[in-house]
């Protein structure tokens, strides 16, 4: 897409920080390197987000994903790995592009952090069973 | 592995909230729901974390993704979506079996959250390339 940051980078537009290239991705590091090593995946063909990936462009890019994150373990030797993908702005996605960070950890305090709140007693066995029901009938 | 919660979920010794299964991967609700449709694919085989994930089985998991992420956002209709993978302690993990958390959003105080400290100008064009260099040179 020609108004896109990661096209050019793809097309060499924009120059990147390249850490691996195949036929279908790239994986560059973060121009905002949230800790160390930070890196994003790609794939070479312009998709927005999770929603839109063919499952034969979701396979490229996480075939390669232990292989780079094997590779900022020998590089950094972090004490923790996460792998983050952001769909739509409320998720924190500001490059419409699909990426996925590689966000080496190296403790508190590091740049990277979560929060997640434990809704658990809101539901019953049978709330659960009654909503993954609900979500698998959308899968053919 | 024996005592795994995730394998004892996959040989059905534990019940769980089905969403999606195939001959590689199952996907169901996460027990400590952060948000509604709070869903993980996890890989039938015992692999603790990315890291030991073999390039095969990174891409029988994330091949479903789009699909589980479009049944979510079929049902729950949220505003966003975050795709997220935690590796050690220090990263979030509680269980040692490789899973990828799908985390339907609904907004600020929904019950999930990140932090991204944006470390950028710490460093220099020179600082990438040399970084980005020493990462790939661990890649065969």
């Amino acid at each position: 897409m020609s108004d896109c940051i990661f096209c050019k980078i793809i097309n060499g537009e924009i120059p990147s920080a390249k850490v691996f290239e195949n036929e279908h991705v790239l994986a560059f590091l973060d121009i905002s390197q949230v800790t160390k090593g930070h890196t994003l995946i790609i794939p070479k063909i312009h998709k927005e987000n999770v929603f839109e990936l063919t499952p034969e462009i979701a396979k490229n890019i996480f075939e390669v994903a232990p292989t780079i994150a094997n590779a900022l373990k020998a590089e950094f030797n972090p004490i923790g790995m996460n792998l983050v993908n952001n769909n739509g702005e409320h998720a924190g996605q500001s490059v419409f592009h699909f990426h996925l960070h590689l966000i080496p950890r190296y403790g508190k305090g590091d740049g990277f952090g979560a929060v997640w709140k434990n809704n658990q007693s809101e539901y019953t066995q049978d709330d659960y069973k009654k909503i993954a029901e609900a979500i698998s009938k959308n899968i053919q």
